[in-house]
């Protein structure tokens, strides 16, 4: 088979297009199709002869034409094709099906049937676009010499420490009662961190880009119970800059290629579907603020928030973005006590930072966190006996005792990175299948 | 910085080379140490006055050098770094450190180790050959209009009916005694079968590549808890062939990249780690075999199994195998009574098999289990009725009710793949935190 305008067609002896009707126009002479296969946004045009038509010829029905294709007459269509027989694969309903011909329905609409609607044009189009920004994310990666692990999603620590964990067991009595099919408790990851820290005794660069969990019981447009992230780790960094300059990169980079294969997709989220956005704007997204949190943002906009020491909500997060003029911002260098056991101590007395670092984005707030982490065994010894963790961390402390190497890495949220580029309001419209609160259909 | 022999080089006036002591050797003139950073199996030789020697220099410790690159006298390395300053960064303490210089550690030794056997050459080699054969796969795919869909890990769901599921709930009270988080049960996913189909409503083909999950309560060598599977769907397919063809080309396609990526990682494997395998056999695997349950398998086998309608074993697979010269074998057409509720009819009474087609390989058994899905409505509904599941599935049905195209798809268990071209006795030495029962460190 060959692809012509993102339309997959068998060629035999005549060819064979198979795809679903997105319209129908049947005049005295002609009847026109439009038949889409999933691989672009574009259809391709069909012209037959009216006793071609039928009625379980509808919007949403399966097709297979087979014909001739032709130089079209039309200026916004290289090709169409000139049907000779058409087969109706698999009948829809128009008044059973939720979706209807020439309606532009809501995302929040459609997000009503997880089991159809990748079927409308923006569903299909946010799904292609998160296809190509995940090949383009991995790509970036195996360019620039990291190695993959896949980090596990089943674990026994809490790496953040903030609670919100889901705990698995199995469904049936496949243990005694009382006791844990894993012999400890065990939890749904938060982050692949330490996993990656592991690596990190070994490799100079790895990553890893999997399902992240957060038992928030929340149904907000901001939180989901399973997202994506993709989290990196550097050997032998000594400076936030080395991460920061992989967040830059790796944004740059994904939404070049995103822009570059699914430009149409992008557009119709940027005119239709999240209107006022313009694909322009993510030009201005190339462009990286520095803001450091002990130094300028006190001075600057101490003000605005509260005393030094205290922690960004996604207000100011939004306050700091706008001030800066729309454009990601990093903010570095945040309170030690707000961080967790692992983000490196500054050693910057009276203050006390931790080299940590956030990169704010337009219309979303935090699009990542990261941090260099605490290589040196004594300080991080200390810290953990401070809270009592340095016998669940004793493998931890291993990884500082054998080669240790100064290190950092970061996570972004990958439902949040789409966000960002399309414009899209609610988490739950850039992910085939949100999990939350209350919902997990299918 | 660049590349060379592998080994990253940051090269600013002098170069600068860090990674982890591989050997030390030291002579009256000379200090000789190997370097790697984990970007491949090779290390680098740095030649050095016998004044830099330290007694914290030691295998395992990190260390930086600055010195000059050269032109090696030697006949198997290009290059050596003749060395200026060198930093031990991180220490190593021999006696503490599980592995010791120039002794070959078993697999079965270094998984005693999970946070740190990625230091060892083996388990390095193991992860870039994952590294890059999780490249490769989404490079078929991408190559062969396959959009990528995150499938969920938790599901409402249980695609196999098999049990063996975990539950998953949130380990603090965020729920109401005896209500669910999601309100309705919730498990870690099977397979992303079901969620492929619903996306092979709208695109020709669609590919999923994570996490999957059995609460099997085993710790054999062919188990875990949480492993890997690669899963296809093809839309407007009604033959097996379409299905297996696909099998055949990822398959080819993800050695081919392997052996030209990571040659010598896979070499050591096969002379060391696991004698008695020759890279030069992986050839062998590039031949398929196709027998037809049916007809062949029934006729031909059925003294060395038991009656029609049996499901195969795992001695039977391995013997099966063997007889057909130890090359891949498609076994097709099995009893439709073996087969779930979502496996095509073949309609070819009286023997009745489905349209199922497993791929077997040597020392494995079954790497792959794929099969046409039963796209007519009225069939579907009768057999979910005679199960008692039509209402659980009433969204299921509702893909035949609306635009249905006959489909089918597979998956392979990557894992499995990796045993498999690497000659690996147990699964738990392939993957980077393997979880069974009884085991979930870190």
């Amino acid at each position: 088979f060959t692809t012509l305008l993102g339309i997959r067609l068998i060629v035999n002896f005549d060819s064979l297009l198979q795809g679903w009707v997105r319209s129908i126009r049947s005049q005295k002479s002609n009847l026109f199709l439009h038949l889409n296969d999933g691989s672009s946004l574009q259809s391709l045009q069909v012209v037959a002869s009216p006793e071609l038509n039928d009625p379980s010829l509808t919007f949403g029905s399966a097709v297979e034409v087979t014909g001739v294709l032709k130089k079209s007459p039309h200026r916004n269509q290289p090709v169409e094709l000139e049907a000779d027989q058409i087969h109706v694969v698999g009948e829809c309903n128009p008044v059973d099906f939720p979706f209807k011909t020439k309606e532009r329905h809501s995302l929040e609409y459609i997000r009503q049937f997880p089991h159809l609607r990748c079927r409308t044009n923006a569903f299909s189009s946010l799904l292609r676009v998160r296809s190509e920004a995940t090949t383009a994310i991995h790509s970036y990666f195996k360019e620039n010499g990291f190695v993959q692990i896949h980090t596990p999603v089943i674990t026994s620590n809490d790496c953040e420490g903030a609670g919100e964990l889901f705990q698995v067991e199995p469904s049936s009595a496949e243990v005694e009662e009382g006791e844990n099919f894993f012999s400890v408790p065990a939890y749904l990851t938060v982050s692949g961190q330490l996993h990656l820290e592991v690596m990190s005794g070994a490799f100079s660069r790895v990553y890893t880009f999997g399902p992240t969990f957060r038992a928030e019981n929340s149904q907000s447009r901001r939180h989901l119970a399973e997202f994506h992230m993709v989290e990196a780790e550097v050997s032998f960094t000594e400076s936030l800059e080395d991460l920061t300059k992989v967040m830059e990169d790796m944004f740059r980079s994904a939404t070049e290629h995103v822009l570059a294969h699914c430009a149409e997709d992008v557009d119709l989220f940027h005119k239709h579907v999240t209107p006022g956005h313009r694909t322009s704007y993510l030009t201005l997204l190339y462009i990286f603020y520095y803001l450091c949190y002990s130094t300028e943002l006190y001075i600057n906009f101490s003000s605005s928030f509260s005393q030094w020491g205290c922690d960004l909500q996604t207000e100011h997060e939004k306050y700091l973005v706008k001030h800066c003029g729309n454009i990601p911002v990093f903010v570095t260098d945040y309170p030690y006590d707000l961080k967790p056991f692992y983000a490196r101590d500054n050693k910057d007395h009276p203050r006390h930072s931790a080299a940590a670092v956030d990169l704010l984005v337009p219309g979303v707030g935090e699009l990542c966190g990261g941090s260099l982490r605490e290589e040196r065994l004594d300080l991080l010894r200390a810290r953990l006996e401070e809270v009592g963790l340095e016998d669940t961390y004793s493998w931890y402390l291993d990884l500082r005792r054998f080669g240790s190497v100064p290190h950092g890495g970061f996570g972004l949220g990958f439902e949040r990175y789409l966000q960002c580029i399309l414009g899209v309001d609610s988490i739950k419209d850039v992910i085939p299948f949100p999990r939350f609160s209350h919902s997990c259909p299918l």
